[in-house]
């Protein structure tokens, strides 16, 4: 079982010990404004316990993540007229993450806004995909 | 109840009808590898019924999606020694959102790759940014 952990700014501001702009919390999660938002609206989902990343994370948990993320995301949307939603969970430094307790971000989405979410999209050997299709359906087993 | 759409190429693929390099499939969700790849072993999970996006999946169906993404993300990050993690779903066009059936991609990331997932970080007005607390809390009830 997860619990908290100290020094942990996200344990603070989920368990209320830090304030912020909470826009749902029940015994599981809070859910609160980035202070640095990338749009109006941009909500973080903060579990209560602690859980460095997504990896960690286990299956009874991670199935209250989900609904929590598509309520908040019809709930942006609508107040904020909003043209689109991310949702983004990010794990590790090279992945963008910034505060090592799993949180997952829900941003609302505008023409012309600052947010970048693109990779180039390289072309796939049909050997090697099947290869690696092969290898990874072992380790979802 | 959500079922398949005529002419989705997403329904096709995760209900058998166009083959893919899959790596995971259960009676709710095909998860395969993405023909254009980020990276190698980036994996889409895909339902096989139709939803367009996340606002429209409802509870029951949305809390078996992040114990799956979790899952391939700890087989992608261990099959293929990835430095982190990115677990992203896009809804709408400018959301980068390309395929009208909701999918949840799954990157493995690695030093120097070619994904980019970033915005401005802006300052926020802490009147402002209560205001809007409240409007959105009271959108979540």
């Amino acid at each position: 079982m997860a619990t908290r952990k100290d020094d942990c700014i996200f344990c603070k501001i989920a368990n209320g010990d830090i304030p912020s702009n909470s826009i749902y919390e029940d015994d599981d999660f809070k859910v609160f404004l980035d202070l640095s938002p990338a749009n109006k609206g941009h909500a973080l989902i903060v579990p209560k316990v602690h859980y460095d990343n997504a990896y960690e994370m286990d299956d009874e948990f991670a199935a209250k993540v989900f609904p929590l993320a598509t309520k908040v995301a019809r709930a942006v949307k609508k107040a904020l007229n909003a043209d689109g939603v991310n949702i983004l969970q990010n794990n590790e430094e090279v992945a963008g993450q910034t505060v090592f307790h799993f949180h997952m971000h829900v941003i609302p989405r505008f023409k012309d806004d600052t947010v970048n979410v693109s990779w180039v999209q390289n072309e796939s050997n049909p050997e090697e995909q099947a290869k690696l299709a092969e290898i990874l359906k072992a380790e979802m087993k």
